[in-house]
């Protein structure tokens, strides 16, 4: 009934908004939105699927063109998400689903406020630090000082629709699924455009 | 996360709401909210379970102390939704469906805002005029005074949360379920309650 929707997967690092979309995109029918970059690619990732590798000359053409939902500079290299390419498969009624940071997905309300914003939540913050820790590259100092930074973008859950707490990985697919199934009912203009057709109908 | 949730599937007459909460109830975790009535059971109807039948004394009473969410008088009998029994499950954290028609469902939404309307709806006119004319039990003319005040009715989506078009059954329970589930996934209040509990771990 209505065009594509566009899903916005965000949370803080170790929340699992990664692994949700990669598990999310297996079980239903929706398209990953794929960022463009000037980071190098690295083994085994593929142009145009793990991210469009450009240029920096290009990068900043497509900045200056406002082709970007949001881009931002990170450690030297560029990452964005091209306007464009999200804008078409929505028309094409294709459902869209972008895993992006706090920031970022603050940015694309802004740019796309259309947009569906669901935050993923580590189930506690023991948990977090379980998470953290188990990758094993960082001091504890390190790592009380990113629970302190994701307490800090946890308080910005009020700009977003949905939050999913995601304890158990395929409970928490399952819910963001029923969110992209839910929001497909919601009452929106597209409704009158049937009521219309129920008008001739009569 | 969240306490119970009271979802209201309303609707025209033949859009099938019957049948979907019927199924709904099946599949998923939820009551079925019961009305009261002071009409006579019918043969092989049980009192809690169909309705909670009672005087037209016991009735009016229950009018009186604001009992009731929403209630009518219908040829002669009077039909309720009664307060309590919804509060206090909502309370005890069980989801509540409730079957009611479009003017029940607009009291409804005044007694208590926070519920989530479904506005189920045929998914044509020629079909829905195919199901009245199925039942065999009106004449042409009934038939089309009907079509034209559903079309009324239909005006009223408005007021309503979701919509769901009613073309295959399971698929209609299926968009409710979705519904239910993505419901408690709102960024509500009770999102402040986890938070505080993340400050107090860190």
């Amino acid at each position: 009934m209505s065009k594509g929707l566009l899903f916005v997967v965000s949370g803080p690092s170790g929340a699992g908004k990664g692994t949700i979309c990669k598990k999310l995109i297996e079980k239903i029918d929706i398209d990953l939105s794929v960022s463009m970059t000037t980071r190098k690619p690295r083994p085994g990732e593929i142009d145009g699927k793990n991210y469009y590798f450009v240029s920096e000359e290009k990068f900043i053409q497509t900045i200056n063109s406002n082709g970007f939902l949001e881009y931002a500079k990170v450690y030297g290299n560029y990452y964005g998400t091209p306007k464009e390419v999200v804008l078409k498969k929505l028309e094409q009624d294709r459902d869209m689903v972008l895993e992006i940071d706090i920031q970022g997905a603050l940015k694309i309300k802004e740019s796309y406020p259309k947009g569906i914003f669901i935050f993923i939540l580590p189930p506690s913050m023991s948990e977090l630090r379980k998470r953290i820790t188990g990758r094993g590259s960082e001091t504890e100092d390190d790592i009380n000082l990113r629970l302190g930074e994701t307490l800090k973008e946890v308080s910005y859950i009020d700009k977003y629709d949905y939050c999913v707490v995601n304890g158990e990985i395929n409970e928490a697919v399952n819910r963001v699924a029923a969110i992209t199934k839910a929001e497909h009912s919601r009452v929106s203009e597209d409704i009158y455009q049937l009521i219309a057709k129920y008008k001739e109908e009569i």
